[in-house]
């Protein structure tokens, strides 16, 4: 077909020229002189040879210009919710595998990956690597005026606020939008800083679509860009350049003129650069096409990577996003699925060479490391409490229950062979809960297409998933239940396990005892719920208390452990729950370890006790120390299901040494507590003193 | 003490010198003067620039060649034992990561590391990856007269052989130890050809060690070298200019001569490397150190990677491997953990623009796949019946049993979950077993340390683990079983599932069975061991029939599922079983599903039921179909132990959709049955019509 209009084509290239003449006398003035670029790098229109060996037959070529060795590297990340925070998760891990270089990273965030990332970064501890937060709520106001259709809704306009929102004395920033994947070191994209021209201020790869030339289907009318425009989701930002030119008053003339003839942003902030862009095409300099590989439908990136046979950075740009329709996408996805399953602990490694100030908590954690004994029979034991576990609090969309004066949150924690129990938890349990889960970075993956495949639990959006990931071989059990202890926002927590299915009633009858019980009025009491065990994998869950009862008679239903450690729960004194009708008091006495309600600020577990044994006993310990009183409610009940024994347990009863281990982490604990509550403490050392069973 | 002998030692060491001096003059004018390289890179003597970008304030510096884009790069390994080949799949992993090259591998293994390796590649499957194997016992006698103190052994002087050992073809090679691990791209590492002068032969970086400075002890006398010596964990060979400059005997008499003085090599073939070196400096291209950092104790590799700031390969060259003390070990152990536990299926991706042809399998599985309807609601089965799994047979250390003729295999699968059953079973079957793990790559090395540090597992050599790497949703029970069915080495054996624990007796007494029933000669038969279970996870094992029975009435056991599946095992007819003496035969009836022993030479199980459901019913209908025999055997049993209910089970339970798809397999399954027994396996299909229960 040849070409249409073309002496019309013509004579608006003319006009446009003549536009961009005065465009260009009017805008250069502004723009930042200073500095100049040594290498002639101007010289260079499009893409840099991708081979930096040049084989274009001359032995000299200018070389490549990469960032000095131990320069900061400067990133900023806008991101919004529960989904985005896991993305940009994803995103960081490939970036940081490859690079080699510190990062500062810029994440502007709502309040809630605020929270969530916050806690992530902190317990990641990866050196050399800074994190400053900006709060995108304040920013909403400079976009929320645009109208704007697509999916990233206001967040994916905010990227055109960045030159005022990041520190002023912040000249230049890589932009990546959070559905990008590194599959290279950054500091190549980094170094094409030095590429840009003297008026040059944002690089920025061509767009791989269509898009931008219109016509796809009819009264398609794409906003203004320069030949297929260009794709955001990667942007070299020259902030000190963008400052002194105006900027911001120049993308809201611009954004301004053009909504009076279009409804609104189809692709949100693409749509505005280009459109700028496109009337001052000087401003930007393109990128080679490696370094933002758009994986939409219909893409043209294919040219772009089997030419270079090199991908740099992976853009899964289309609202499919892995199930986007690419002749090759399966090969890009092992490379998105390397990240979002490669183990996070792995990227603690330090960058040699290159001195930076360590994570806080970092030199501190490192001197106690370094105090451990490798040749103690324990030292598995000590490692294993000192290590600080990178924790992804609420994993999958949360909402928090409204507040309410007398609501308890379930907590409790489990790892990837207890999945099959939560469907049936959220039957029984139809309140809020806080879990923690102790998973690998693979096994998260699994988890989130468990939950997304169940009907029962994807309805749930009161029920907190905390990811804990998984380091060393002993599973740390006080540490996971402190998580989610922390993570539960009622005023009061049911300290469950998660082999328990609670009585169907027992979130009702529990908010109802707790109002009863006036235990808001500032009483420290500690509600026991009574626990009880069937063996059977197939079984019909009593619906009342006289149920339970006559299951218990047919001998079907059996207390907690009634078989093997009776005096775990022997003091919440079975016989008068039988006949109660009223809550009633039951005292503290060795090896105790009922499940209870509680008011959320109550005693942490200690952290001490990791694998198995006595790491409930010594929380019930500390209740009791602090004086909590102990209730037995008389209409609550729980079950116990069967299951395999853990590794842990059948260490325990294998193992010598594990045993005594055990035993020196509670002579350890009762020193401490002695140090701490004093004479009152006698009671439990006493107690330690009595004959006793196994444990 | 002395060496004894000096004298003597002096004057042979005399005459060889004057061997060698008219070996050399012979011989150096075979070296391959032809194809000079044309950037006269002889002019490096050390490291080229590590800065390709070349800021030594020049813009102009030789580029640093690169390998054209596609060029097919060799490389060569030594690989023996079970322990190696776990090793090399580490390195290949890191090697496939960063490659973009096409790659031959040529691997000279013993018999067992073939073994392993040729599974494992043949069913990885990935894309433009050559593999050649070439036989170690073969080249033995060329090495085996050379005294060798090195923990290698003799395999560890097999890489002196490799001119004569691999095709006369081939010109290149690089030759790697199975301790490096990849953190860069192979192709830079072969780049380094290019700047080989005429006379270069072997590029290897300096030794970081003062090992062959001597006198690190009183009497230290290490082979001579050059300066520090050089480490021979990574090779550059130039094979077609050591071929015809005469190395093989080059290096024999060199070894011959150091030999008369020098007890035995220390260092295996790194030593002869190094005397030859010696000898003939101008053999050598020393290469960059980044290219072999070697993290032995005591190593000075730090001044490499913290000027370089960069890692190119890792050499774990100290016996202690990931315990050596290093201060950056914990860094360099996860860049190794990396790959350790990095999902080879992810390396399973395409080299965009290098069109190799596919694996073998590749295409007829991409057809395969391609035939299936991604809007099917069966696809999920569909897709999971035709993925290949990596297989990587024989994991562990693995004896096997020496040939008995009524020898028989216990053969069952497990995943993560049931590793704890282990040990348990290893103390009721003193027997072989082969058992299919369905692992991903992470738990495989969580597997290992398991068994490493259980005293009975550890102990045990009979027991062959073969490791089925993860991929997909559903459980491929059968595929699982058939791996481990197809290396069970005995005439005969037990088809088992990993939560039974059989009769402590049950070994001898199969063995016992076999012998008396004659199954040997030609009978087709099929031993039913009839099944029981007990609901409490704390049980004493009965140790005679007499004792089960007691157990039986007394309801503390009950014939397997006989509240949940009475169907599955009616006909074994345990009502006749309690008073047999003798075996008795049984007839097949829908849905039965005993655990049988049969020859090793019986029908596989039917790969199509992945999941939950009819996996085992199936190849219980084969086998009638084939007409075995079924005889109960008066005197075995096994018991299954309780554990939560899988996944796989829930979602059978909790969706439709699962269940009419495993319907749909049923359906198929007949049809197939029907095609292959005609007449014969109409009454599978009437059986099917009955009335009955679940499933």
């Amino acid at each position: 077909m040849l070409p249409r209009g073309r002496p019309r084509a013509l004579g608006a290239a003319a006009l446009l020229l003549l536009l961009l003449l005065i465009g260009f006398l009017l805008f250069r003035g502004d723009l930042d002189y200073e500095r100049p670029r040594p290498r002639g790098t101007a010289a260079f229109d499009g893409d840099p040879p991708a081979d930096p060996g040049g084989r274009n037959g001359s032995d000299c070529t200018p070389p490549r210009p990469r960032p000095p060795k131990c320069e900061l590297l400067q990133v900023a990340i806008v991101c919004a919710g529960h989904n985005s925070s896991r993305d940009v998760i994803t995103l960081v891990k490939s970036m940081l595998f490859y690079r080699k270089n510190p990062l500062h990273l810029h994440l502007v965030t709502d309040a809630v990956a605020r929270n969530i990332l916050e806690t992530l970064f902190h317990t990641w501890m990866v050196p050399a690597v800074r994190i400053s937060f900006y709060n995108a709520d304040e920013l909403k106001p400079q976009v929320s005026w645009i109208p704007n259709k697509h999916y990233s809704g206001l967040y994916g306009l905010m990227k055109l606020v960045l030159p005022s929102a990041l520190p002023p004395d912040l000249a230049r920033v890589i932009v990546l939008d959070t559905d990008v994947t590194f599959a290279s070191n950054i500091a190549e994209l980094w170094a094409l800083f030095a590429h840009f021209s003297d008026k040059q201020v944002i690089g920025l790869v061509e767009n791989q679509s269509d898009w931008y030339l219109g016509n796809l289907w009819r009264n398609h009318r794409p906003w203004p860009a320069l030949g297929r425009g260009f794709n955001t989701g990667v942007i070299l930002l020259r902030l000190d350049r963008l400052r002194r030119a105006g900027w911001e008053q120049m993308w809201k003339l611009t954004a301004t003129r053009e909504l009076l003839t279009l409804p609104a942003t189809s692709l949100a902030d693409q749509d505005i650069f280009n459109a700028i862009i496109k009337e001052h095409p000087w401003l930007v300099r393109p990128l080679p096409c490696v370094w933002n590989v758009q994986l939409s439908d219909h893409t043209l990136a294919e040219r772009c990577y089997s030419e270079a046979s090199d991908l740099k950075v992976i853009h899964w740009n289309s609202p499919k996003k892995l199930r986007v329709k690419n002749k090759h996408v399966e090969s890009f996805r092992n490379l998105y699925l390397t990240f979002l399953e490669y183990d996070g602990n792995l990227l603690r490694r330090e960058l040699f060479g290159c001195p930076r100030p360590p994570p806080p908590g970092a030199e501190q954690l490192q001197r106690a490391l370094a105090q451990l004994d490798e040749e103690d029979a324990c030292f598995e034991f000590r490692r294993q409490q000192l290590t600080v576990h990178r924790v992804h609090i609420t994993f999958l969309p949360h909402k928090p229950p409204p507040p309410q004066p007398h609501d308890v949150t379930l907590v409790a924690q489990l790892s990837m062979d207890r999945l099959q129990m939560l469907e049936a938890l959220c039957r029984h349990w139809p309140g809020p809960m806080s879990l923690a889960l102790y998973l690998t970075d693979a096994e998260a993956q699994q988890f989130l297409r468990f939950v997304e495949t169940s009907v029962v639990l994807s309805a749930r959006q009161d029920v907190a998933y905390h990811v804990v990931y998984r380091e060393g071989p002993l599973y740390p059990i006080n540490q996971l239940r402190n998580v989610a202890l922390a993570q539960a926002l009622t005023p009061y927590v049911f300290l469950s396990d998660i082999d328990f299915l609670p009585a169907y009633s027992l979130y009702d009858y529990l908010r109802a005892s707790i109002k009863q019980l006036e235990l808001g009025s500032g009483r420290k009491a500690a509600l026991v719920v009574p626990a009880f065990e069937t063996l059977h994998y197939r079984f019909s869950f009593p619906s009342s208390k006289a149920e339970l009862l006559a299951l218990l008679d047919a001998g079907s239903l059996h207390t907690f452990r009634y078989h093997e450690w009776p005096r775990g729960h022997a003091p919440t004194d079975y016989a008068r729950w039988r006949e109660a009708q009223a809550p009633y008091h039951v005292q503290w006495a060795a090896d105790y370890e009922p499940y209870v309600v509680v008011p959320r600020d109550c005693p942490r577990y200690d952290p001490r006790f990791v694998g198995f044994g006595w790491n409930k006993v010594a929380h019930v310990v500390e209740l009791d120390a602090q004086e909590y009183e102990l209730l037995v409610l008389p209409e609550a009940f729980i079950i116990h299901l069967p299951h395999a024994p853990s590794l842990d347990i059948s260490r325990f009863r294998s193992s010598p040494t594990y045993r005594d281990c055990l035993q020196a982490l509670k002579d350890e604990f009762h020193q401490d507590l002695s140090r701490h509550y004093g004479a009152a403490a006698l009671k439990y050392l006493t107690a330690l003193q009595q004959p006793r069973g196994p444990t």
